[in-house]
This record gives structure tokens, sequence and C-alpha cells, in this order.
């Protein structure tokens, strides 16, 4: 099932989210306005939101109350794109030049800034403190992922368990927060809560999974930036660990890691990923998506019987088999 | 008065802020310890949290609802230090090498993100809902500040107006939201909170053009780092501003102001500093900075005679004073 399918169920309330995002971007500064707008335009997939706002359907659904954490969560992941950039030099994002591209770093770090700034003002519109003890506390977990991927840019050395504590607190934190928010702003039972915080959280496994092997597997035109991207930023992601667990390649691969990190030439690149779709690598890396994909979706078996279950079970199997 | 003697009145509060500083950034990731453990270190005058305490007399003074106040407030403004040495690639800070010196660019944006989601944390603890709202709006305009900033950037054109505005968000909003929070946090009267904030505002307006003049007048032992360092970074402060108002003094300076963009030249640098300390720009700057602090203590006049308010005043006259 395409994602537009799923999403043409909630048309008109994630169309609403949209405007809410594009109302709360703006201020009266010239640049922080185009910078933000750019961002905004530029898509995305907008899952933290579509989450908050499904997850919402299993209490009392009020889009006016649910509004102000899709909104938030969104303009929080939106602030970490912009930041992410800036280290990892990224020059598109979503087909679009990333702000640190088309403007600098500096301008980048601002609106990042800027924009988490704005989610705040969001955010202190909910009156329930439990709601802004948990996005705090997530957001300090998603800044030390993110000093854990700089840590580890290069790093050939390190083991899945690591991996995968890096793309918890970097991915799966902010998307099991969604449904758990949205659980909670809609005053769902503390099951129900617990229970979708589960499947956001082994949905956001699986998705930063399907994310590092697109990297490697899609196209420049599925992915929205040309493949390879996480090698030439230093990233080692899951397929790659598999691959340099293989005695016969991890000699090969080890010396075009040493070349790319020196020279970032495009040829070494594309050698890399030749090696490592050859490998078991990728394989692998999709059983485990799979197996993530699996535990959200038995957690969806403890939640009542409404058809937005459906939903979750498409939102969940699209992810295991997205190309974008 | 030195600030130490007055700050010395309320030494076993102050001291319980700096550990309660201390254990708000403490992570299990190594390279965040130490980054926020350098700039913590690094000290600074704590006037964010010595005015939030101060306020707080004039209410209900009780120092466990107002630590988190005082805490989040000098993270908030250790997270925008940070930020802000990135954007003027500012090498030394507080006679330390700033952590975008010592680290680098991007380690220095996680170091701020990570400190403000701290901030974050910490405020998320306090009940108040109006506090957030008051936080959260203050911090999107200091973001506007600090793009206003960049965009000012060596523009000789600008307005005395222009900078007051630039200055009142970056610098005057925050003092003043810690004097209004402090006095809010311990239940002052409205009309109280309402002065305080006013006297934080005046006395953060007088704050940042005493930095600026410092910045053209100080040694480098004394500010803690090179003098001219504003006007490297195309930073075009009051007594510039002033300076190229005078008919005998714009052609040279624009010609210098030219040269420095260009080259960064030190000897460049030292003869436009000579040429603003020859002009009015420094006493003019003063006078606004001392009309500022007039203002500032003539709010206190409607505060109940309590002891404080002494040391408010006093705290007031070192600013225009100080020579760090």
């Amino acid at each position: 099932m395409k994602l537009i399918d799923i999403y043409s169920r909630y048309k008109k309330d994630i169309q609403y989210i949209e405007s809410e995002l594009e109302r709360n971007i703006q201020s009266n500064h010239d640049v922080l306005n185009e910078t933000s707008l750019h961002l905004l335009k530029a898509g995305g997939k907008r899952i933290r939101p579509v989450f908050v706002l499904l997850s919402g359907k299993f209490g009392n659904y009020h889009l006016e109350n649910l509004k102000n954490v899709a909104a938030a969560l969104e303009l929080i992941h939106m602030a970490t794109l912009v930041h992410d950039d800036v280290i990892d030099n990224a020059i598109t994002r979503r087909g679009e030049q990333t702000v640190m591209a088309k403007w600098d770093n500096k301008i980048a770090m601002y609106t990042g800034d800027y924009i988490f700034a704005k989610a705040l003002t969001v955010v202190t519109q909910l009156e329930n403190p439990k709601i802004h003890q948990i996005l705090s506390k997530s957001i300090v977990q998603m800044c030390i992922g993110e000093m854990e991927q700089i840590r580890d840019f290069f790093n050939t050395e390190q083991s899945v368990r690591n991996y995968l504590l890096r793309i918890r607190r970097k991915t799966a934190l902010l998307i099991a927060i969604s449904c758990q928010l949205g659980a909670l702003a809609a005053e769902a039972p503390r099951n129900t809560v617990r229970t979708l915080y589960s499947f956001g959280y082994n949905v956001g496994m699986a998705f930063q999974i399907t994310d590092d092997v697109l990297d490697l597997c899609g196209t420049e035109k599925q992915i929205g930036k040309p493949p390879g991207s996480d090698i030439k930023q230093g990233n080692i992601t899951l397929p790659m660990i598999y691959a340099l667990q293989e005695k016969d390649l991890k000699e090969p691969l080890l010396a075009l890691i040493n070349k790319i990190k020196q020279t970032e030439d495009q040829s070494d690149v594309n050698q890399f990923i030749q090696l490592i779709r050859s490998s078991g690598g990728i394989d692998k890396a999709e059983i485990l998506a799979n197996r993530y994909i699996h535990k959200a979706t038995k957690q969806l078996d403890q939640l009542p019987d409404i058809k937005t279950k459906k939903h979750l079970h498409d939102i969940a199997n699209f992810v295991l088999s997205r190309k974008y």
C-alpha cells in the first residue's frame, strides 16, 4: 500500500497540520522566513505528525488538542535536519538544496535554533506537564545521539549494538514519542499509550535501518540525495558493519573507507557501494528491519479494533518496503 | 562597589545554583561532559541567575522554587554563547579557549543544542505555564536577534535604532526575563513583576552597550578576549555607529573597515580602535548606557524598601563602571 493511500484517509487533518506548520514558522525576519519555508516546502513524509494523529484516534480525538503536539514534533524534527546537514556537509535533501548549501553553515545553525524555538512556543500551549517532560528528555537523548554519530564517524570497529543504541537516540525515540504523545494528548488509557510508544519505537528503528539501506541501494531520484552520502560523511551504517564482519570483504572495505576518508573520490564511493551490495550486509540489515516491524505490528494486537489500527499496520509495512 | 562584594551577601545560594548547573549538564557522553564543563568552569558573571534570586526576594523567597529558573536561564545563556562563538569564529572567551576553538564548529553546535536541551529539562520541572510561554517566546526573539546580527555584519549604514533593536533581542530580553521570572516564581505581586522586568531590560541594554565599549577600550586581560573582536567579525557596535556619523572620520573609518573585512590585519584593527577612541563615539555610547541605568534605577523607586533593592542598585551601577 502506498503512503499516499493511507494518508488520504486523514487528508483534511494532515492538511490542517501543514497549514499550522506554515503559520508557526512565520516571522518578520526575511532570511528566517525564507530558510524555514524552503525547508517546509521541500516536504517530507510527515510521519511524526501522522503518528500523532493516528495515535490520537485511540483516545478522545480532538484535532485542536493534537495539532500542537503534531506541529511541535515535526518542527523539532525539521530543526534537527538542518543541524544534521551542517554536520554532514549535506548539499541536497529531499531533492532540494539544503539550507547549509543554499545559504551557509551559520545561517543553517540559527535556522535550526529558530525552528526549534518556534517548536517550543507551540509546546508551551500544551497544558499537560508530562508532555513537556517527555519532550525535553527526548531532545537531550537526541543530542547525545548526534554527538555519538560524530564520535563514531569512520569508526570501523563499532558493533551492531553500538549502531542500534545510536539510531535509537537519533531516530527511534522521536517517532516513539510521536505515538506516545498523540495518545497522551487524547487521554488514551495508560496501557494504550505504552503500547503505542513501543509500536513507534520499533517502527522508528526499522525506519532508520531502511534509510541506511536506501543510501546504499536507492537511486538519487528515489532518495533525493546522492547514494553513498553516509560513507562520504563517515557514517558507518548497519549493512556496512555486517559486511565488515565478512572475512573476504574486510580488507578491501577498510582500504576503500580509508581512501574515501581522504579524498571523497566518487569512484571509490561507487566501488564501496558495489562491494556492500555484493555482501550479505543488505540482506541482514533488511532482516533486522523486518524483525522490528514484526515487533511493532505485534504491539498492535493489544490495541482495540478500530480501523486506525489497520492504517498503522499499513504504515509499518510501508516503512519496510519503502523506496524513498 | 565590586560585584564580588554584592554577590557575597548571597554566596550560599549562588554556590547552590552553581552546583545545580554542574549537576544539570552531566551526561554519560564524554565529549559533551567535557565541552559543557569546560564552558561552565570558564565562569562568567552569572548575572542572570543572580537577578533571578534577587528578584525572588520581592516575593516568597524559596530557593528550591527559584533554583530551576536560575539554572535554566544560565544554561540558555551558555548555549547561546557556544553558538555565538561559532558565528563569530571566536577563539577565546573569558580568557579560555572557546568550544569551537578547542574542539570544532560541529561539536560546538551540538554542545549548544545539548546545553539548551538540558535547560529545557530543567524548565519542565517548573509548574507555572506562564514561565514556559515567556521563555519560549524570548528564545524565538533571541534567535531573530542573532540572525539580525549576521544580516548586519559589516553594514556601515545601520542606524542607532537598528542597533538598539538588535541588542534588545540579543541581550536585554534574557536579562529582563531573569528578573521577571524570578519574581513570578516567587509569586511577587503583578506590579512588582512588571517593574523588575523593566529594571532588567534597562540594565540589559546598558550591559550590552558597555560590553561593546569594552571591546574597543578594554585590555585583553580585562575582557578575556582580544580587543577589536567585534569589528573583526563585522559587528558594527554603537560607538562605531556614532563615530561613523562624524564627517572627518567617516571616510577613513570606512576604508579601514573595508580593509579589515578583506584581510583581518591586526594593524588595521588597532588603527581602527584608535580612531574610534579618538572620536566622540565612546562618550556618546557611555552617555546612552548611563541613561539606561538611570531608567533602571528609577524603576527601583517603585519597589518596596528591602535591602535587596540596594543590591540591585549596586549591580546596576557595576554594569556601568565595569571593566570586565
